[in-house]
């Protein structure tokens, strides 16, 4: 089969064996998959990964234990914990210290034509949910994951700082909760989508904020110093920072700052599929919209260019097309 | 009156006017007053406050508009808020922007012979609770509102992470929870008085932590960047650091670590001086053996200079003694 591979520092599309799926494992054939800034930092050499990339998928499951799968449309969540520890027993895979993660640590990726992972990681998608908008269903997840963590409802003050792909999904899944809800960007292009989806947008460069209209909530996800430092400022006194995106290295923080106004600082990563699905089956969040470019798998390394392009939103590559 | 002030760049004891207290003030003697560690950083020059240091003591009530303040024995909350913006309408004068704060922000302090505060600030001490253990009161609070601000209990695994005046009354108080609780420390001597109170111990040095055996809760109260590199590394996936000292500068933080391991940074200042006193009423917490060394007013900066000096805990100043 057909994989998009980064190996000894270079990504290139490979020919490999279809993987064999192990104890308690599926085979899916990959139908479409999204391209994820994670997958752009692999490429970047940041996250130490060599294998097939692509962490975001819809796919149908060819072989299964529980013959109930076989030729079902899923998603999957892509922790794949080890079972047997603490976190694992008590239903947490996602923080196992052993745990591999599709295509990002320790297990080969979605940018293929097929993949395996344990059958407890799938969920089937609802019929009327298409494969473009439950190709969303990891990182919208993930942006859900911030409503596990932080009470948001009508009246809380939020913004968003970042118009990117993982910005626009987190203003979309909150909007749902009737906050009042900003989305700071700095593409014009890019804010004009969230615009389309009925959310107060603002420019980075043209948002001035009192002292004492700073925010309940803020959800850095732009991964850059400049914009933890922003959300910082933007946070009120005993207002609550969720950080979404990874950064680079180490940033400088004012820590002074954080205890003296009582802020909480908290780290958000990978969130519940089911909630992520039920958004999209009642139709409570569009993604489709976001979609900038698609590719066939075969030119995954100019859909990978293209997503690393500034304006580009979500690029989408399709295993099954061109076979 | 006599006032230990910081003015120029210099501690110095002055002879100076006896404060006039404003409307809705009260004018209070005060008997004692506690060193804290951010009397020593004022006079590092960190915090750019000029006047009176000093916000923990005890006082008696001199002067009031309720005459039925008049005489009493009184513990101060040191926050002053402007009483008409939201917050301060809201019951928070801790986070008014423009507050001022007894011997910190724009308010003359307690080591003096007499301070004034907002009436609504002060709090009858009960009977049974001596001076000796009421001027810890405002650091007692501090310690209590971590316990506003996450959910420790009975089988809560919680590391606090210094050994100093504070780290000591956070221990003592998070262990009238029941938890399991282990102060990290670097002083033999220290970490003795905790365990005469029968709090678990463990050189920072002779600490080993295994990643699985990470903890619940961590409060970093070290006010150092190696105190918090290493409070994060003892908190689990999931867990909550709490941050309990103010850090001079910018400190250099993985913000991933948060990210990805879903880490919460919970800043923590003030807290209820109710609370406080309701837990040095019940005896359910004895700072006394804290105290160190006391001096008398006149002898500030001899006292200042011993509440410096590695080893000593809690340094006393009594206004009363030897006027």
């Amino acid at each position: 089969m057909r994989a998009l591979q980064f190996l000894n520092g270079q990504l290139q599309l490979r020919q490999v064996p279809v993987p064999s799926a192990a104890e308690g494992e599926a085979l899916v054939r990959v139908t479409m998959a999204g391209i994820c800034n994670t997958d752009l930092e692999i490429v970047r050499g940041y996250a130490g990964f060599s294998g097939t990339l692509g962490h975001e998928f819809v796919g149908v499951v060819e072989e299964a234990s529980d013959p109930a799968l076989l030729g079902c449309r899923v998603v999957g969540e892509i922790n794949a914990g080890c079972g047997a520890c603490q976190l694992c027993r008590a239903g947490d895979p996602r923080h196992c210290l052993t745990r591999s993660v599709l295509g990002i640590v320790g297990r080969d990726g979605a940018f293929a034509d097929y993949l395996r992972l344990p059958v407890s990681n799938l969920l089937v998608i609802p019929d009327g949910v298409p494969d473009r908008a439950a190709v969303f269903a990891e990182p919208l997840a993930a942006a859900g994951e911030i409503l596990d963590q932080v009470a948001i409802g009508a009246g809380t003050r939020v913004a968003v700082l970042g118009d990117g792909k993982l910005g626009q999904l987190i203003a979309r899944v909150l909007q749902t909760t009737g906050c009042e809800l900003v989305l700071i960007g700095k593409y014009p292009e890019k804010l004009r989508l969230a615009q389309q989806a009925a959310i107060r947008t603002v420019l980075r460069d043209q948002l001035e904020v009192a002292p004492a209209d700073r925010f309940d909530v803020v959800v850095e996800a732009t991964g850059s110093p400049q914009g933890f430092e922003m959300a910082l400022g933007l946070t009120r006194p005993r207002g609550q920072l969720v950080l979404k995106s990874t950064f680079h290295g180490a940033v400088s923080i004012d820590l002074s700052r954080i205890v003296v106004d009582e802020i909480s600082l908290i780290g958000s990563r990978c969130g519940r599929f089911d909630r992520a699905l039920d958004l999209l089956a009642r139709g409570a969040v569009d993604p489709q919209p976001l979609i900038s470019a698609e590719y066939r798998l075969d030119e995954g390394l100019v859909a990978m260019a293209e997503a690393a392009r500034n304006g580009v939103v979500k690029v989408i590559l399709h295993p099954a097309a061109g076979h």
